[in-house]
């Protein structure tokens, strides 16, 4: 059985394991106060350009869309998600656990635009309700979408126009920056928004994420908020090593960039075939939509999740690629899927 | 400078990366529910003796502490804890933030009894007050000093006469359970608690606790608390494979016996020299009392914490030994304080 | 200006206020246990018709169904609601507040049923999502709409066999239960919920509402959670004095059979006019559509709510009766709009 | 029998009354935006002698300590209070409920002073740590006593300094502002504090207690934390009534010195007698100390509490006067202890 269910199912880079390795007996400080967690924070600063942002390492996208949006809002502040975004749909009320509404705006791929966040200002008007304070976006999307630069400043523009602080999940952030069409990288990133989080998970780490947040009053007493909820692990390097390794050179591009080529392959296939998408992803995630017959054939050889019934007979499913995502397997599910292109 | 600063200084034992290593391209499950997490839940299971209970396995001490304590209690039911509990003092507020007091007590040692407990049930009479609920205890106590198995089984049987949950912190359980008088191991605390945790990440894991929970009301739906506050991992198997290692045959205890042996000495030196200690602890953790003036002295090669003043040119230290701390450096540092003990 | 605002706009009925008076100077206990509210809760369990359930006298709606809801659920469960419900817009994020996700079903007319419940039931599979637990129903709802008896056995029964608790906010409950064709009473109410209030402030008290509560695990330690949510008052005499003179005798529902009537002639004047209604609403709150000429022309003597644009030049408004409504005031918002009628 | 128990035995002073049935059939705006409690709030602002203080309306001094101290503090942060404050002992863990630790100090009298702030902020080191906020002050304490303008200046300094917020639970305030040697008035009360309430309930009012709120920052949308705490009432003018009645003249005063008076008596008469008293309280609420024998004798005509025991025969019991204490229950009460001196 070959999985294309996620890209958590391998470890991590071998290169990481490697350095973790090497500097397992070296005494250093606990807490993210290491050597190598101060080395990373600073080459991700550096490859930002900007010394103006604070870099935290965290354990995974929950426990940091979490405690992120916990310490910026006050008790009757709201976020605004799209109807599909991870904090309103698979976090399993984490937000809300913290005290704070998601506020869901329906959207047709994920991505949310000023336009449709207006209405959601609109309706509320007072006390009676809560106050949206932050907009969230996943870079990409849970179905694969991405932002142009140009969108991303829209919703800038209109942030700061309403007073509303914006938030990118980057869980899959390496994958968003990577494909071929972006203008995006981590400079505009960091410019364009208050926060966000370069995910290591799902992209060659064995686990972390890396938080940059720019405001100062955002950043202030932020470990202690860490701390709170469990997120300062005692050996903090054990995150602080990953992302050193991950942004001494261009790594984490190059393993998003793998991921992209290798579901790059499988959409050109599918497209080839004839079947069609639930969203137009260039990332590592993609959404075909595929006769319910050759769904079921697959299975046979291939893991993956079915993820909505399209019609009487077609259902979309989810391919995902990762860094150790082998051109073997792609092939294999290739074949696959033209040999039962006429299964209906 | 050598570090006797804490046992969390250095990285994993070596057999744990190379397990890391060998399994890395493997593809598994994610969340938890990977071969290796499953397996070691087992082997834990084993070495209880006993199926009915669940073994989940957490990122660090105070995101157990809160994640289970918060899934343990209502709204209105308070945590009992010495005034030194971790819970207390250390988790900047991490229990409370779920929206539970912690009720603390005096103690001498670090140690709770029934004797200590009864007042704290006594004071709380009604609906104006907290409802005490569960007791918090660490084994070892922040102290450095152990439960026996007459203690716990006192305490067992107090906590169901008043119908009290019984929680143990395990941070460094295997020190606990490797003194040499202790009658305890990891099947009587199953039996005398209703929930402790296994610490991995001070016993030779880079990261990991298990928690085993043993009433069956509180094992349900306990995986919707983890994902609800963070700790879910999508590479859970970063955690399994650790305690799949230490679990395997006794390697976990033998960690844990070298950290105690090594302070073991330490402390034999120490009272040679004819200091006492702020408390006696048979563990990994000492707290010898010293002349300032040798404190400075042997703060120049090794690193440590001053704990507490205990008259005017003394104080206590805290010295740490682990699993992976060299008989050279305990010599080293018995010279030094051999060296200096006639500083005043 | 005459006000058709809402339904809290005049202070409590006079009996109320004479009974106050008389009883003034009369020493009582705190907090709840004075006589008077121990008599108004045996007269609810009277009207109720059974002994088995705990009355508690709380200050207002927001109140009630955030201490209620958050008492009943653990932390990872979550409340479904019509999207329309109170707890999802209008309580400023209450119950989230409380650490809870409130799961919003679209409705037509308010009203939830079980097909409207199940498909959330369908999507919420695993730990990685909330735990549906509760059906929060209003009756009537916010649009006005009452439950039948059969509609809420079905409610009942669906709950029953999925594992859900049932609560009803009642805060306008005396006009549901006189509306004519009803065939629930306040027995039914606590025969077939597992919660539901009898709400007071909008049907002659000053403040007050009267929370029900059936099954034992729930009743348990309730008032914990009324003093931690600072709501037990320790003039609790306020609260029991004015229920008890509501159900003394049938005061309750006389106020609010007036307040329906004269919702019912406005409702048959308006139809009379040729005019429609957003809801068909048989309680104290209409939502007739008008043109929006008419309702300028209507603003300049009557206050009252603008509710939601229907079209271009319509759209639909709320009137509110209760019990203080005068039949002149009622006539003369007729004749207003009689007067208006071939404004367009 | 006639109770001493405590301040909120009987209902409101009669003026109030009086103007609630008054004012009952005007129509009013909901939510505490009614002609009365706009016109309450500018007379406390009068009394100030300041514009730039809000002013807030709410029910109980549980409910208002809430609302206030968790919309004041971010989530880390933590309240210091004497280990017999109200917030920390008896308000059922309702600061802890909304997330925050309260920080304990022991003082004699249960008063505090920057000398034992000052050991809080010194322990509080870094991020493992809750972070010291805002000092809770009650004025007067839960035993009696005051504290001077001095005093209050000293913590005034020391707060801004130390970058804490000073806030007052001022449950009986009229009676400390009252006491003869008294030099603080609600004036200096609002230029010295950050916040502070002036209770109601147990001052003559039925239920209610206003919350003024200095720094513009503190202000900002203090409506959302109220409506969200369930504490913005929909006929929010039974708070306005009755603030507006006991601040329309000298009322409120009046009665607080009343209840001092009866108290003043009880003291000089115990006094006189040869008993001492927990602490030194010149305000409503005072602790002789009795021989046992004594107290039993008494509780067979009166009614108070046990507070505390002092040595094998003897005990503190409280007593408490209020508005409405008349000068024969007095009498009588002293006649009792006078009769029974010889008690042992």
């Amino acid at each position: 059985m070959i999985s294309f269910k996620n890209d958590y199912s391998e470890g991590a880079h071998p290169r990481i394991l490697k350095t973790l390795m090497e500097t397992n007996l070296k005494q250093e400080e606990g807490y993210g106060l290491d050597s190598y967690s101060l080395e990373a924070a600073r080459l991700i600063r550096d490859r930002i350009g900007r010394e103006d942002v604070d870099v935290h390492f965290l354990s995974g996208g929950t426990q940091t869309n979490l405690i992120a949006i916990s310490s910026f809002l006050r008790p009757h502040e709201a976020a605004i998600a799209a109807q599909t975004g991870h904090i309103f749909v698979h976090e399993a009320g984490a937000i809300e656990s913290t005290g704070h509404k998601v506020l869901a705006v329906v959207t047709r791929d994920g991505k949310l635009a000023p336009e449709q966040i207006q209405p959601v200002l609109d309706f509320h008007t007072d006390e009676h309700m809560v106050k949206p304070r932050l907009v969230y976006l996943s870079n990409p999307t849970e179905l694969g979408t991405v932002y142009s630069r140009q969108e991303l400043e829209d919703l800038r523009s209109f942030c700061d126009e309403k007073g509303l602080l914006l938030y990118v999940d980057g869980a899959r952030l390496g994958s968003a920056l990577c494909v071929p069409e972006t203008d995006l990288d981590l400079g505009s990133m960091a410019q364009l928004t208050d926060a966000f989080y370069i995910g290591g998970t799902k992209c060659g780490a064995l686990i972390g994420e890396a938080l940059v947040i720019r405001p100062p009053s955002l950043r202030q007493d932020f470990r202690f908020y860490m701390k709170q909820k469990g997120a300062l692990l005692s050996k903090g390097r054990l995150l602080g090593i990953q992302f050193l390794e991950l942004f001494r050179d261009d790594l984490y591009f190059e393993l998003a960039r793998h991921a992209n080529r290798m579901a790059g392959r499988l959409k050109s296939a599918i497209e080839g075939v004839g079947f069609g998408f639930l969203a137009d992803s260039p990332t590592n995630q993609i959404f075909p939509i595929l006769p319910d017959s050759l769904i079921d054939e697959l299975k046979k050889d291939f893991d993956f999740y079915t993820w909505s019934r399209v019609d009487d007979s077609h259902s979309s499913i989810r391919l995902v690629t990762s860094w150790a995502t082998r051109q073997e397997d792609v092939a294999a599910l290739i074949q696959a899927i033209e040999t039962g292109r006429d299964l209906r």
